[in-house]
């Protein structure tokens, strides 16, 4: 789960990555960098935590240049560390390269054991530094542009990646277009982004989503585009609308709140319910639960709101305050819950753990009755594409009947919305539905099961 | 603009303040301190910046001992700075005293300048300090209550205190009862809080709050209660209920939530409009705005929503993006937007430049009409009492009428909610209501006038 | 034991005193700070460590103004912590007032056990602040002059200050002189500093010595004096001459390396010795022990070199390293030492641990035979007035014959240099002599006995 | 220039090694390093700094496990930063590396060109990662042993290196053996030091220099040598006795102080001169100086003292005073210097400013004569393996005779050490002396003329 920007041509190249990345935040926020080049050199800042904390005007400053790339990162191995923020930045015979990468990719570990093998050396645990090293392998084809597509044709997985090179700024998107990746315009600028409300921001224009498997090379004002072979279908992340985009962006051409609200909307046709009040689980709740009581004529409220200054650095207490994590970000608020029959609605169940301890709080605050109600399918298979999902051991759906699910939430009622359903309200029809039925788009090769060797170097780096 | 905590007589009496601050953090974020009491030393740790973001672990456990105070704090002066934070911990013939204040004192600068012609050295320029000054004179009288009873004799305005003495911890209320206070219980200790949603986040019961005048003594689990001479009638503020205070809490024996609700509901009686949605100004406008909904029966959603990951030390462009400090906490939500007709609720207007932004950036998304609804009278006078507002020049409506103002919005409809509808959502009709009636019950003297001194000393801590 | 300096009228008045306070740190690296005088603000820097880990260039840039002071200390009572570092300042009805202060007040408890009564509050321990709340209480005389000249005369104790104010520049010597304080000029500038040899490294002109009860207000290029009533004799500290001045400085009209070279040449014409190195105590004992080798003869060198490199926070084994931090400091040069006769020479011997660590270096190193010189009487009193030696109890000489300390030190032969002597190396001979024959020119009160209380306050600044 | 250690077999590996390079800090203090091994994990800490400065108590707790390796380190190539910093620690198919090394590679540019073709990714601009990138390269002959000897065969120059592998610690220096490196033991483990006053700090005991070409594998208590193929002729650096290293030290199996008081009398014996005083320019031409002293029966004294803390971080003044840089390190002691004749002995001349400014230091403090002493022939070459001299244009003695040096120093007589006296104060003949006369043991390829590319990436390490 990360957000990416990339811009080309500006005198303001740093500040307004740092700006798009700040938009980008909701896909990851432990940590973030930005590379910016300046005609000679490849200027780095990393750092952990939020993008706030992390640059200062001087850092932003600091990134000279006319080029830059910026990342923003939820960590999905569980490894939260510098050494592995991006962008990456190393030196080749083609001259220095910087890279920024979203996704994920699958046949990673063979790659990189074939690489080692041959005497390259890995300064980080992750799956960008493999593209790398391909691309410093294909560095005697003679141009960036070569090697990165021959590098390319070796990976196989989610990717949208922006890469720095000596004459320009290179965007690419995998073969089946899992993650967004949308181009833009700003003055003479070229743009790009995981999601256009980093354009919002800027006051960029969106131009359009790059296709899958599309190449995109731009130098100054000059945009060309390049092609890999391509996927048999193109398979975006569904899971992107139902939950992990912004609602004010529009990723693979869907406007996500809207989309969001017609999920509520057919969540509550098949599966009405007789209540007082809909109140979401803030914020990933929301748009759907307004979509289920315009449907449905329920008044929508707040029984829970959430707590603006959640700091990542909190101080977990030692077992003296029950259900304290979910405390601390969300307080129920007792004239709107007591002696009211509730429809609670979220985008997801995971492992269901939190959506109990919500639902206890609702009924210690005096609810008559909670039904919970889901915008999205069960969830019973892993992501591999780029979505930090548990095992299949751990998601409630993959283990448990509707009904075993609704006694452990402790519910009077519980209901998903359906696959057809959730499809209906998109205008493609080939979206990458694996979380949901296990169909990967993808085959995972049997590396991938090895788990990726944990790297076995911790440095000062590693706070 | 301040929250406080405190705590007697619990072993983990600095982790609760800290939490209890965390949940206060609504009422300012800009700096916030501890101090503990061990038996033997005061500890006290201060900085500026967020609760989560000053307090590491380490700082909260090197915070020893069973007494307790906190603060977190919003500059109202405008010097923002270490020197200035609280609490103020300093030694006396009376032993070690350590204080935190939420309030104004409106007679401080008059009572200053006694004190310095009489020798007394100031080291901050805030008005607790003067309390502080006040107790050190009255010392010789042999005892903390003694002391602290005449020194509060000397000071006009508001004040809800804490104070950490050798033998106990000590809260007091000033006599018009300006600002909330709130005592709990938490297996032995008691406890008090600005808010009582400072005790559900540590799972602290109510007690109730402090009354008009009241000074509170604890020692261990012995509680004693002492008045000051009473005032004529007690003023709560009102403001607390319509925006400060947090939804989840009750303040002066008010639900706050469902006083806005109230509010919100007489307000879509009081100026009803045809309209396609109700959205709220996130979040000041967001439970009048579910009333609204409610009464009017028009659907409830959001045209605008927030950017969770606001950072304080944002970096401010140079003029390049248009309404650039809007646009970073608020975005607007197109599909929800375009071509409907709007009512959007807020619980103010201060100077209404803000709120001018947000109108145009719904016009630009593609609202076709704007109906701007407030849920409290037009505020027309300056608080003396501890609520930062900007001057009678800077108030719009101290200087416009309602269609100048609505003109200057660009609205096609504005209305406030009456003051007598306002005090009809309440039980306590004796609230102070200066801000919008200028009726202010207790006189600020000539003193008061003169600014408060800027404290001519620059030090290392004023970041 | 505190190096001071201060500069008047010079438009690098703050990069001035920070050059003097580095060649003063001698005297004190435990905590220094620097104040300075714009004409409308104090601004002050403090921190604890060295001078060049405190002073960035951005901090002495901020340290605005046309007049400074500045203070580097070694912490006399144990409390290493940043609320004790000077300069203080603070508000009075004078206006701003900073001071530094090098010295002991032996009346300070009783000062402030009054002072305190009359309801001021104290926020640090130093005696220094006593000073400034005397100011304080006098400020009703009219001038800042009148203030400091009756505050002091309340003062009993060692002290040379430098005070800034409002108007003017004042620095003062108590009237038994007991503390260095010389007067120099560079260009335009009038500067203060405990050494001379904080004006070389400036390029300073030194024009004199303050005399003893003088006090030099500066205003620009004005310099006037004034005058405490004058002590019966005046006695300047000797200890300054043997070990605490830098033997480039030119001390009480003394040239210190002439004088320890002198004491050196004395010591081997009173307790000569045959035997083949000459070595001192880096470098302690290092002038005098040129002296020794040139009156007697035998060869000088280097038993023991020191490490140039020892930094405060060097991390203590856990008794694993037998001698460890005397061998952090010093290693022996074995083929220096290797069956050799050796005299060892320092400048005094306090509790006598580290001295017998040493001595024992040079045995297993192995030297044949160890005399050790000491170039001053045995140190049998503690210091009341500014040099940080500990009880009676702890001074070996107070408790032991030389036989005993011979033995205790087991070297070959023990002499210390007689009084006598000593006094004969200097032009004036009414120095204290105090430490070595218990003779106090000021008498220390009861009082004092009471050791300082410990405030009972621990901030954040308390690192 | 650097320093280096490593210890196989601690408990306190990190404890020791950290101590180890405190005493080694004479070779570098711009950067600092450690990395240990636990048996699982590489653990790496790198600063900026001296060692005090960058390793806490915490550090070097976290620095877990029973094996590792340091570096201290002055910066050859002027390009100070993080980055360059060592330990470097990388992971290849023979598991995680982490390498120290102390010398200069001279063919260093042409193998990473070769590499880079090949495909490989440098992340530093070091010649240490070219050693680590062979490794790599031989990685596939199946053990570290031979993947490094396959490795060091291609590798042309100086080096001293330490590394830490899965199973072992491996030691190694170059076939011509122009860096020292020594092995001791302390309880059950063996460490390695550039120097034994590492040893004497920790209590070890010395076993041996390393020979030239010879590979220590150590694993437990198990210690194994390996030999590369040996040059024809062994060629230790002379100048590490004439200045570099510490005087307490053995090194090349040479008692350095002893060696420098030898030298410092044969120039007495070649040079001789009427004069009042000899004083060494401190501390590098110390022992020379008393060995002058001792030969010639001049007494010995300081004309110059040397401030003890010096700071990295001290601010440049912007040409106010004259000769600043040199005067802040040292002062003239007027009483020794005025009216006297002086002999002033020194290690070396390399460019002949700072020595100039000490000379004019001693004309204007009153020296009637000042008659300079070198106790090593001219430095007339620039050294190609690892000490950091500047280039031939620079060097004073390249571009000068004797009589025009001592005109441009402004002293009444220059003398220099003849090369045949030097190196008959040596048991060894064959040692490098190429900075004296340009008999370079090991050719200097084309490529090293080639500045060593600048790597073009700067990141946040970069400070």
């Amino acid at each position: 789960m990360c957000g990416i920007f990339g811009i080309e041509n500006s005198d303001l190249a740093s500040y307004f990555t740092y700006l798009g990345l700040y938009a980008l935040q909701h896909r990851g926020q432990e940590s973030a960098g930005i590379a910016s080049w300046d005609g000679k050199l490849v200027h780095v800042e990393r750092g952990m935590g939020e993008i706030s904390e992390i640059f200062s005007e001087s850092f932003v400053k600091n990134l000279e240049g006319f080029r830059a790339i910026g990342h923003t990162r939820y960590s999905t191995a569980g490894v939260s560390s510098l050494r592995n923020a991006q962008p990456i930045a190393v030196n080749t015979s083609l001259g220095p390269l910087a890279i920024v990468h979203n996704g994920n990719i699958v046949n990673a570990t063979f790659l990189r054991e074939q690489l080692e093998k041959e005497g390259s050396i890995f300064q980080t645990t992750s799956d960008t530094e493999v593209i790398l090293h391909l691309v410093a392998k294909f560095s005697r084809d003679g141009s960036i542009l070569k090697a990165l597509y021959n590098a390319l044709l070796k990976v196989k997985g989610a990717y949208s990646l922006l890469l720095i090179a000596q004459d320009s700024l290179i965007a690419a998107k995998d073969p089946w277009g899992f993650r967004p990746l949308v181009m833009g315009k700003i003055e003479d600028a070229i743009c790009f982004a995981s999601e256009n409300c980093a354009f919002d921001l800027i006051g960029a224009e969106f131009i359009r989503e790059l296709k899958p498997g599309e190449i995109v090379v731009v130098q100054g004002d000059n945009v060309q585009s390049f092609f890999l072979p391509s996927a048999s279908v193109s398979t975006p992340c569904l899971f992107e609308l139902v939950y992990f985009s912004r609602p004010d962006s529009t990723v693979f051409g869907e406007d996500v709140a809207a989309r969001r609200i017609e999920m509520g909307k057919l969540l509550a046709k098949e599966a009405p319910v007789d209540a007082d009040i809909v109140s979401p689980v803030p914020d990933s709740g929301l748009f759907a639960a307004l979509g289920f009581a315009q449907q449905s004529g329920i008044p929508f409220s707040y029984a829970l709101i959430r707590n603006h200054y959640v700091g990542r650095t909190f101080i977990q207490p030692t077992g003296k305050i029950r259900d304290f994590r979910v405390k601390v970000k969300l307080n129920p608020v007792k004239s709107v819950i007591k002696d009211r029959r509730l429809v609670l609605v979220d985008d997801s169940i995971v492992r269901g753990t939190t959506s109990r301890k919500l639902i206890r709080m609702l009924r210690e605050a005096g609810a008559k009755e909670v039904h919970f109600r889901v915008s999205s399918p069960p969830t019973k298979w892993p992501c591999c594409y780029g979505i930090d999902t548990p095992t299949k051991e751990e998601l409630i759906a993959a283990n448990k009947s509707i009904e075993e699910i609704r006694n452990f939430l402790e519910v009077d009622s519980l209901a998903y919305l359906s696959l057809d359903a959730l499809l209906s309200t998109v205008n493609n029809k080939t979206f990458c539905t694996a979380c949901w039925n296990g169909d990967y788009p993808v085959t995972i090769p049997k590396s991938y099961r090895r788990s990726p060797r944990l790297f076995p170097i911790k440095t000062e780096e590693d706070i």
